[in-house]
């Protein structure tokens, strides 16, 4: 329904809040009132294809005339919300998103309400310090510095413990940008890569290629980020076949024959909750070889840093102090919503090797956060983050990653006791994989490699299709993903992979996952070839 | 107060709202029903120093123990709420963040509530065609280009006619990321920078450096471009001593002169709208330049974009459908919450120079976001842009881009009817500056240069303190700069600079703040030694 076109209605637009009566109020109530019964009762997908979708999202011209905030709202409901993913469901345990506090929705329109950019202090105020305190926090769960060190920084002009940004892929790129920064950085007869660029930098320093060294299950964004900062995809160093983890021996003898060749190595990555399969680097192990290799040492901890909350579990993170920088996803295992990552630094100088200014903001010796950041002007998300902290504390963050540790092990449990389900990846933090394997199959480790390629083959097809009708069907959501596995001689085989970390998930919603993946399976073609293999035993 | 230690009480704050009389559902109710008051009741600063606010912000431990969300609720208000900088305000008009339609407030709500993750199809479904329609919007406003493109290129797997991001420096960096990748891309004898680096594609093209081009009031995110993308900032060319925009005739010469050092011009950069005073580039005779130097083009309108919904003002941006690239932030002039950038592409097939896959999403031939884009997890913030073209329409925006243009050039106005003001640069787009200058000395630039930069240096003196004590009294905002004019000729001085987009703001809001800066000014030890001062015209 179209609305005026006048300064009149769009002054009431800016001021007036909807009546209670209106569409748009009544969504927000029923939000407000019960967030599970508003998605179990408007996202309804009918629509299997993406394809259908989008035949509500073809128009390219911006419409010519106002509507009815009431109309539109109806719209976001029928095209929008109908077709969404139920990411806070029990049973959506693919990716890592998951329910969230109830809090965060209150607090998400406190957040709008007040509109801050923390890009500087004259539009962010107590924000800032806010930033920096939340910053200083987990500062302090992964370096633990004494107290006088914290009372030096922690709002120092002149220093940042860290930064936040939209997410893990900004701050890995950001923690790699100060390494590359410093590596390369200025001495008596050079101004820095900074100032003279790459090139420049690389003849100085007599070097022509630079690179990142971690195991093959390190996250896409880090090949972003030798392509963005002009290392070069070909000089991100993935090793270990078929291991989860990057080796330490390994990294060694492969840091030290990269550097052999002339080669300079930018940084170690250790991963900590690797993205696939929730794997932990060795991390002091590492730091050692960082050491000795004189590189960076870089933690990604976008998922399993939270583990750090937990007495129990921390000590799977342990050498994470040793760490330069570390990427932790408060919209992970913190349970903040979309877009809240950070990047720690250990020295709270190393960040400004990426300072800058501008006249009209950052200028020198402001607190502007903005001097240190990759992004420029940002919201206040770190405000949800401040509130979790208060409001769960850390034993209650503790409880929370206790249990989605001991929901992996049941769902191990659970795949090992039912029948055609073989485990590919142990619960490793709240992340597992596995697939589906006809139980007269089990013993495929045992089968000669033509066959076991065969075999693995068909098995893959059986994956991706019963994950593809599961999602489709809408009740449950696995992710899936190719890994190699030491089990089966480093070939890639598709898998299973779920993240153990709604609270809300039960044993029960478990094992419905489990049988219907095997009631589709049984409807499928591939199962039938498959019921007529048998494993011939090698000699 | 502290709350319980136990997994019910955590699952509570998961499930259960807050009842109706809970602090939190309080302050919702609050937001609500007049946002204006809430601010006006809640944002009142008594503490002036940043070193004050400080003070509740020192603890660097995570809490140990849950507290009730009431309890934090009231700490947020008290510590936060109170200090923070009402960005609503009718008078505060220092910066680019203004009044929001008040939509956006359960639209908040709603985003959280979802918690899609834009990174994949996966985890966002309908968000992903939406958010692909509200870019294919914005090219069409820029590009307008015919049905059968967007027909063919709005939902296609192997294009993307932009990208959403956090910011106008994201998208910034984006573009210049995507050319650099370009113009250095692999070819029968080389496999391009991506794959690379830097240092190689230097060597295979035969260059030692490649710059940007842009004015001196090119944002400074293009110098953190440079610096990351591996240029190096000495080869931000900043054109144009005294002048606001980039004058065709000098890009040309300067472009010229930097290729005939056998160095490579990567882009120039034509600015819709710079930060500091609205100007806009010339961009139809800068995109002929760019042509005639073979480079790429983008123009940054992270500011100026919605003019182009403006019938009457748009012709200002005449030459932006000849960019290759252009940024626009939905934030600033679109009256979208803080979050909402985008980079656009006149060639759909562009942003295939940063393409990436992943083995658990990004697939090569899904639809996934994420294969183009610099950010990896994101939220849903495109649905607050969607929902804003749709309730606001065309004409709506219209009207509010008018109206602010109109109040600019009465505040222009204004200015030179009141005794002590001088207009420093006119209004351009919504933003001018100005500067407090006593009626007596308004004939200064006839005085001798030694007495100009005199009295220049004591009107800084003035404007810093008159801007800052105008801040800490917080009644009302503006921000300050330095800006060279030819005016002056070309010596930096310090102004005032308002950007006028606030719909709320009155010429009355306008006229007290004016009142406010002489009172203040006149109270400075500065203002006497001025008023003792007398210009010598030179002979």
């Amino acid at each position: 329904m179209k609305a005026d076109v006048s300064l009149e209605h769009l002054y009431r637009v800016f001021t007036k809040p909807e009546n209670n009566d209106s569409t748009l109020a009544k969504i927000e109530r029923h939000l407000s009132d019960n967030l599970s019964d508003f998605l179990s009762q408007h996202v309804v997908t009918k629509k299997t294809s993406l394809e259908e979708i989008e035949q509500d999202f073809r128009e390219y011209l911006v419409p010519e005339s106002p509507v009815f905030v009431s109309s539109h709202a109806q719209d976001l409901l029928d095209k929008l919300v109908s077709h969404s993913v139920n990411t806070s469901s029990p049973t959506f345990i693919g990716h890592m998103t998951s329910a969230l506090p109830y809090f965060h929705l209150p607090l998400a329109k406190l957040l709008v309400g007040l509109n801050q950019n923390l890009v500087k202090i004259e539009t962010s105020k107590a924000f800032t310090p806010l930033e920096r305190q939340t910053l200083g926090m987990l500062h302090g769960l992964i370096y633990k510095r004494e107290t006088n060190f914290y009372d030096q920084y922690l709002h120092s002009a002149k220093d940042a413990l860290g930064a936040f940004c939209s997410g893990g892929t900004i701050a890995n790129l950001t923690a790699l940008w100060v390494a590359r920064n410093k590596i390369l950085g200025p001495n008596e007869h050079f101004a820095g890569v900074a100032k003279e660029g790459l090139f420049a930098a690389y003849q100085h320093y007599g070097i022509d290629d630079m690179g990142l060294m971690s195991s093959k299950r390190g996250h896409y964004s880090l090949g972003k980020a030798v392509d963005v900062l002009g290392l070069g995809r070909k000089n991100m160093l993935a090793v270990g076949q078929g291991s989860q983890v990057l080796k330490p021996e390994e990294a060694l003898r492969v840091g030290k024959e990269y550097q052999a060749r002339g080669k300079k190595l930018l940084a170690i990555i250790g991963i900590a909750g690797t993205t696939e399969t929730g794997h932990v680097d060795p991390l002091e192990e590492l730091s050692e070889v960082a050491k000795e290799l004189g590189t960076w040492f870089h933690v990604d901890a976008a998922w399993g840093g939270a583990t750090l909350f937990s007495s129990t579990h921390r000590s799977v993170l342990k050498g994470i102090d040793k760490a330069d920088s570390v990427t932790i996803d408060a919209h992970k295992q913190m349970y903040v919503p979309m877009g809240a990552g950070m990047v720690l630094f250990k020295d709270p100088k190393s960040s400004n090797t990426v300072r800058h200014h501008a006249q009209y903001i950052l200028r020198e010796g402001s607190k502007d956060l903005g001097s240190t950041t990759l992004e420029g002007s940002r919201n206040g998300m770190a405000m949800m983050l401040y509130s979790s902290l208060h409001i769960l504390g850390r034993r209650g963050y503790e409880l929370l990653i206790d249990r989605s540790m001991q929901m992996a092990v049941k769902f191990a449990q659970l795949i090992q006791q039912t029948e055609h389900f073989e485990l590919i990846t142990p619960p490793t933090l709240s992340l597992l994989t596995y697939r589906l394997c006809p139980q007269h199959l089990s013993n495929m480790a045992e089968a000669s490699d033509q066959q076991m390629a065969e075999v693995n083959s068909q098995l893959d097809t059986l994956t991706v299709s019963v994950q593809k009708q599961q999602r489709e069907a809408g009740k449950s959501f696995v992710s899936r993903t190719r890994i190699e596995t030491e089990s089966y001689k480093g070939i890639s085989t598709t898998v299973f992979r779920v993240v153990l970390a709604n609270p809300l998930t039960t044993e029960d919603d478990l094992r419905a996952i489990l049988e219907e993946q095997v009631t589709l399976a049984k409807n499928t073609k591939i199962w039938q070839e498959l019921s007529k293999q048998s494993i011939e035993r090698i000699a």
